[in-house]
C-alpha cells in the first residue's frame, strides 16, 4: 500500500473508532472527530515524533487538541499507535474511565484539559516558548483548533504572541468543517478570512483540503520547515465525512449516530492498523539557565515599611537564583507587581505577556507541561479575566503560581476597577487551589519559597501600600497554617484578619486592651486551606470572634473562617468586609468609609463582648 | 481663528487640564491623557452629537474611553463642553468625588466603567447593535481605545463582531502613544501592523497622525461615510505630547508631572475654551420591536419531568412576547441552554454572539446601556470566561441577566471541563448581584420575570437533567426568598439544597421520615440575597443542618448559609459539596460518587441528629 493509501485508510480507521466508542458511551462528539480524521491520520503516520512508552522524554513533540470535544479521535489516535487497545477505548465516558468525555491528563500522553475551546492554543504557546526559550530542544507543538472556536479572543492572543516570539516549532491545525454546535459559524468554508487573519498577525498561513492526504502532508512538511514564523494549515472539512447520514448536515453536533452499523460500512468497516509513530530522536538534555542571578534572599527588619508586592519580587527573583526551573510571567505590569525584579536578575526566565492575561495564565500552563515553575503576576483584579484558564488549569493538574497584586479599597485613587475585591472568592472556588495573603514582608518571601512546591494552584494577594514589618526572617509560615500575634488566657474576642487588615487588626486590639477588652489576633495568612485547629481553639476560648477583609462579603476570610467553624456550637461570628461600591479616596479613607479599619473593628468587637452570649 | 487653529488650542487646554488634574490629584495618568488629547478635540468640536443637559436622549452619540486611565482626558473634555466647571475638575480622585480615577457612571455622561483594558471596545459593539438592530437610530459609537489593551483578545472578539454585523456606526480610534506601562508595545508605532489586523478582520482601516488635527478631522469624515462597516483609526501619537518633561519619554506612565508649571507653560498656558458640541437631530423615538412571539407564559403539572434550562428557554421566549425591551444573546449553545426558543419566538431581539463570552457579556452591558433588558446565556462553566466583564458590569451598574446551564457533576459524561462548579461563588461575589438556582421548571419561570426587573446583575443557574415538577404555575417565588418544602414541630434536622440537589435532599427526607427522623427542607433557590430569617428560623427549630450543592466547597450554598447564621450560637452545619475533581460517568452515579446524593444527606443528617449538641 502506498503511503497515501494507508493514510487514507488510517483516517477511516480513526473515524470507524470515533463512531465506535461514542456508539459504546450513548454520548461524545463523532462528527467533529471524523472531520479531522485525515488530518490527524497523516500527521502521526508521518510528523508526529512521540514516544508513547515515555511520555515525559522532554524530545517529544506536543500534540494539543484544543477542539477537545473531538476527543473521539483523539483516544482513537492512541489505539493506532499502539499506546491503548480496543477495550480501554470502549470505556468511552464511563465511571472511573480515563477516557473522559473531554481530553483530561489522567492520561500520561494528555498534556492539558482541553474542552473549554480557545485554550488549547495559547497553551500551545507556552509549550513553544519553552521549547524555543528555555529547553531549547527541536521538539514541536501541534495544536488541532476547531474553526468555531477561533472566535475566542484567547485564540488571537496566541496568534500575537506566538509571531512576536517567532515560534516556528508551533503549527495550528485549523478543523474548518463549517458547522459549529447549532449552526454554520461566521465564516463558514471562507478559509481565507482565517488566513488573511492569520498572515496579518505575522504567521505563515497554508489552505488544504483537509481531506487530501497528501494536501496535508506537505502541509505539515512546509510548516517544519518555517523559519522565524509559527504556520497555521487552515483545512477545508466536513463534519462526519464519509457517513451519509451525518456528513456536512445541520444538528449533528455533540451526539452518536442513529446507524453507527451503516456508517462504519460506509467507512469500510472496522479495521487494527497500529502506526509505529517516530520516536524523537538526538539530545535528550534540555537547556538549564544559569541560576547565578546575583540575588540573596531577602530579610526585612522591625523598622521597615514594605509593601508585600515587593517583598514577592524580591523574593522571586532570589529564588530565580536557587531554582533553574522558576520562571516568571506578567502582564505589562511588571513595575507594579514587582516581578520586574526577577526579570532583571534572569531576563532569559522572564516572559512579557503583555495586557493578555488569558494568555499568560495559558503560557504559565504551558510552561509547566515542560516542569517548570511559572510564576505569573499581574493586579489581582485582572485574574478576573483568566478564570476560565485557572479552572481548566485546575482540570489540567497543573502546577503554576499566580500573584495578584493592588488587593482591594486599599490601593487607593484608581478606584474600582483596579480594586480586587473577590479574587478570594474566585481562587478558593478552584480545585487544588491554596490561596495566600501574606502580612509582612519576610512572611510574603516564605510563602513565595511555599508556593514553588506546591503541587496545585497557589495564588498570593499582595497589597499596594507599605506595610510595618511584624515578622522575622527566620519565622516559619506554612501553607494551611496562621499566626497568633496576641493571645492570653484571658481573651473575650478574637480578630481576624491578614494582609492590611491585619494591621488594622492589632490597631484595634490595643484599642480594645486600653478599653480593659482583651484580643485574640489570628493572621489568617492562609486564607485556603485555613488553619481549622487554631480557629477553632479561638473559638472555644473567646466565643466571639470578628472577621475583617478587604474584599466583598462573599467567598473571602469571612467564609473561610465560618466554614471552619460550620459544626462548632458557642461561638458568633461579626464579618466586616466591603459592602458598598468604592469610589476613589485615599487608601485610609476608603478602609474607613467600608468599615473595614481599626475602628470598625473595635466597635464589633465591643458588640460581641457587649451582647451577652446566647442573646440572639 | 480657522478651525484647525481652534482644535489645535482645544487640545492644549485637555492637555494642561489632565496634567492640572493630576497634579491636584497627586496621581492619575496625564501622559497617557495628552497622546488623546488631539483626537479628542476634533472628535467634539466636528463630529460628535450629543446632549451634556439631556445624556439619556436616545439620539445622542455614545463616546467610551476603553482605555480608561485617561480619565483626566474625558473630565477635561466635559470641562471643555461645559458639562462640568473647573472645580469639579479639580477634585479628581478624591473621596466622594464623582471623577474618580477611572470613569463609572456615578456621572450621567458616561455609560459604561472602564479601566480594565480592552472592554470598550466589545461594549461599543453592544451599543452599535442596539443603534443598527434595535432602535435603528442613526446615532454614532465612538470607542478611544489604547494601543496597549489591542493586546486583549477581547478586543479581537469585537473586531469580528462588528465587522459581521456591519457595524458601520461605530468608530474605533487607536491612540498609537507606543509606550505602555513599562516599555514600548509589541507593535512601537507599526501602525500597519494595527490597520493590517482590522483590515483583514473586514473593518475600514484609516491611518493618521495623531496631532494633525485636519488629518484627524477628515478620518472622522471618512468613517462617518463608511458603509456597510465600521471604521479604525490608527493614530501615531506621543504619549505625553507638548511638555518635555514627559514627551515620548518611557516610566511615565501613570504618574503625575514632577514640574506641572513648566510644562504648562511649554503647552501655552491655562485656558477656558468652551465648545458648543453639536446636539443630535431627528427623529428620537427608537424602534420597538412586535412583542407578537405567539407564546404563552409556560405551565408545568405535577407529572411533568422537565430541565430548568428548559423552563428558563420557553419563560425567556414568553417574556419576550409580554415586553419589546427584552432581549437575549447566546455564546452558540443556544439548543442547549435553550434561549433558541426565544430566539424562534424573536428572531430581531436575538443575538448570536458564536463562542465570545467576552463579547458577550460586554454587548449585554452594550445593550442596556439603551435601556434593553439583556438575558445572555452559555454553559455555566463558560461565565467564568467573561468574569472580569462581570466584575465591570457591576462597576457600571448594569442591569444584566445572565444564564447558565450545566451545572455541576449532574451533567456527567461530557466530563469537568463542562461542569459549573464555581459559577455560585463567581457570582456571589460580584457587588449587586443576585444568584438564583430553580429546582422546579414553574419556579424557574417565575424567577426568569423577576430577573428582568433586577437593578443589578442577576445570574440564573440551571441544570442540564430533567427533575420532578414539585410546584404550581401559581406558587410565587421571590429574589431573597425560600422555599420550605417539609416542616414539623418535631424536625430533628434541616436540608438545604437547591437544583439537583434539592431533589436529592427530599429523598433523604423520606428515607429519614422511614427512620423516625423528621427532617426540614429548604429550597434555597435565591442563593443571594439569601433567607436569613427562614435559615435562622430552622437553626432554632432543629440546631443541625446539612447544607447540600453541586459545587465546590467554598462560596457557594453551605457558606451562604453559614454566612447567614454567623451570629447564631447553637447550631451545627454540615456542608456536603464537591470535594474531589470528577471524571465522566452518568449523573447518577456522580451524584452518588462526590458524596451529594440522598446517601450522603441521609448520612450526614443521621451524624448530626446522632451526636448530642455541644458534643464538639
Amino acid at each position: 500500500m502506498s503511503d497515501s493509501a494507508f493514510w487514507r485508510e488510517l483516517g477511516q480507521q480513526l473515524r470507524v473508532d470515533s463512531i465506535r466508542s461514542s456508539d459504546a458511551a450513548g454520548s461524545g462528539h463523532p462528527t467533529s472527530s471524523m472531520s479531522a480524521a485525515d488530518l490527524i491520520a497523516v500527521l502521526m503516520a508521518n510528523h508526529l515524533h512521540y514516544d508513547f512508552d515515555q511520555p515525559k522524554d522532554p524530545r517529544n513533540d506536543h500534540l494539543i487538541f484544543s477542539k477537545g470535544h473531538a476527543s473521539p479521535l483523539y483516544y482513537s489516535f492512541l489505539r493506532a499507535a499502539g499506546a491503548i487497545t480496543d477495550d480501554d477505548l470502549l470505556t468511552f465516558r464511563q465511571l472511573g474511565s480515563k477516557f473522559e468525555g473531554h481530553p483530561t491528563p489522567v492520561l500520561p500522553w494528555v498534556d492539558v484539559a482541553t474542552g473549554s475551546l480557545g485554550q488549547g492554543l495559547p497553551i500551545g504557546v507556552g509549550v513553544a516558548l519553552a521549547g524555543k526559550r528555555l529547553d531549547r530542544l527541536p521538539y514541536r507543538v501541534w495544536v488541532l483548533c476547531g474553526d468555531s472556536e477561533m472566535a475566542e479572543g484567547s485564540i488571537w492572543e496566541a496568534f500575537e504572541h506566538a509571531a512576536y516570539n517567532k515560534l516556528d516549532n508551533l503549527t495550528a491545525i485549523i478543523d474548518v468543517n463549517r458547522l459549529g454546535q447549532t449552526r454554520q459559524t461566521m465564516h463558514g468554508w471562507d478559509l481565507d478570512s482565517y488566513a488573511d487573519r492569520a498572515i496579518a498577525f505575522g504567521w505563515h498561513a497554508i489552505e488544504v483540503d483537509g481531506h487530501d492526504v497528501d494536501a496535508i502532508d506537505r502541509a505539515y512538511t512546509e510548516a517544519a520547515e518555517a523559519h522565524d514564523r509559527p504556520t497555521v494549515i487552515v483545512a477545508r472539512t466536513k463534519k462526519g465525512k464519509g457517513a451519509s447520514e451525518v456528513e456536512d448536515k445541520e444538528g449533528k453536533h455533540g451526539k452518536p449516530l442513529s446507524d453507527p452499523k451503516k456508517a462504519i460500512e460506509e467507512l469500510g468497516g472496522e479495521r487494527s492498523l497500529t502506526v509505529s509513530v517516530a520516536k524523537p530522536t538526538g539530545n535528550a538534555e534540555p537547556h538549564r539557565s544559569s541560576t547565578d542571578g546575583g540575588v540573596k534572599w531577602p530579610q526585612w527588619g522591625p523598622d521597615d515599611e514594605v509593601a508585600t508586592r515587593r517583598a514577592y519580587g524580591d523574593a522571586l527573583a532570589a529564588l530565580g537564583g536557587e531554582r533553574a526551573d522558576v520562571v516568571a510571567l506578567d502582564g505589562e505590569v511588571s513595575n507594579s507587581t514587582f516581578s520586574e525584579l526577577f526579570a532583571k536578575a534572569h531576563p532569559d526566565r522572564y516572559f512579557e505577556m503583555f495586557i493578555a492575561e488569558q494568555q499568560m495564565v495559558a503560557a504559565a500552563v504551558g510552561l509547566q507541561v515542560r516542569r517548570y515553575r511559572p510564576f505569573a503576576s499581574t493586579f489581582a483584579a485582572f485574574f478576573t479575566r483568566a478564570y476560565d484558564f485557572v479552572r481548566m488549569a485546575a482540570i489540567s493538574r497543573a502546577r503554576i503560581c499566580l500573584a495578584g497584586s493592588h488587593a482591594g479599597v486599599a490601593i487607593g485613587e484608581d478606584g474600582p476597577s483596579q480594586m480586587a475585591l473577590e479574587d478570594l472568592a474566585m481562587f478558593r472556588a478552584v480545585h487544588s487551589s491554596t490561596v495566600l495573603y501574606p502580612s509582612d514582608p519576610n512572611q510574603a518571601a516564605t510563602l513565595v519559597r511555599a508556593m514553588a512546591d506546591y503541587p496545585g494552584i497557589a495564588y498570593m494577594r499582595t497589597s499596594r501600600g507599605a506595610t510595618p514589618t511584624i515578622y522575622g526572617p527566620d519565622d516559619r509560615f506554612e501553607i494551611g497554617g496562621s499566626s497568633v500575634l496576641r493571645s492570653s488566657d484571658d481573651d473575650q474576642v478574637t480578630l481576624i484578619g491578614a494582609g492590611v487588615t491585619l494591621h488594622e487588626a492589632l490597631k484595634a486590639a490595643d484599642a480594645l486592651s486600653a478599653q480593659g477588652i482583651a484580643a485574640r489576633v489570628i493572621d489568617l495568612y492562609s486564607v485556603k486551606p485555613v488553619d481549622e485547629e487554631t480557629i477553632r481553639q479561638a473559638a472555644a476560648d473567646t466565643g466571639a470572634i470578628v472577621t475583617v477583609e478587604d474584599h466583598w462579603p462573599e467567598g473571602g476570610i469571612g467564609d473561610a473562617v465560618l466554614s471552619a467553624l460550620a459544626e462548632v456550637e458557642a461561638v458568633r461570628v461579626h464579618k466586616l468586609a466591603v459592602t458598598g461600591m468604592p469610589g476613589s479616596g485615599k487608601p485610609a479613607e476608603l478602609l474607613h468609609e467600608f468599615g473595614i479599619d481599626s475602628d470598625a473593628i473595635v466597635a464589633a468587637a465591643q458588640d460581641l463582648v457587649r451582647t451577652p452570649a446566647g442573646a440572639n
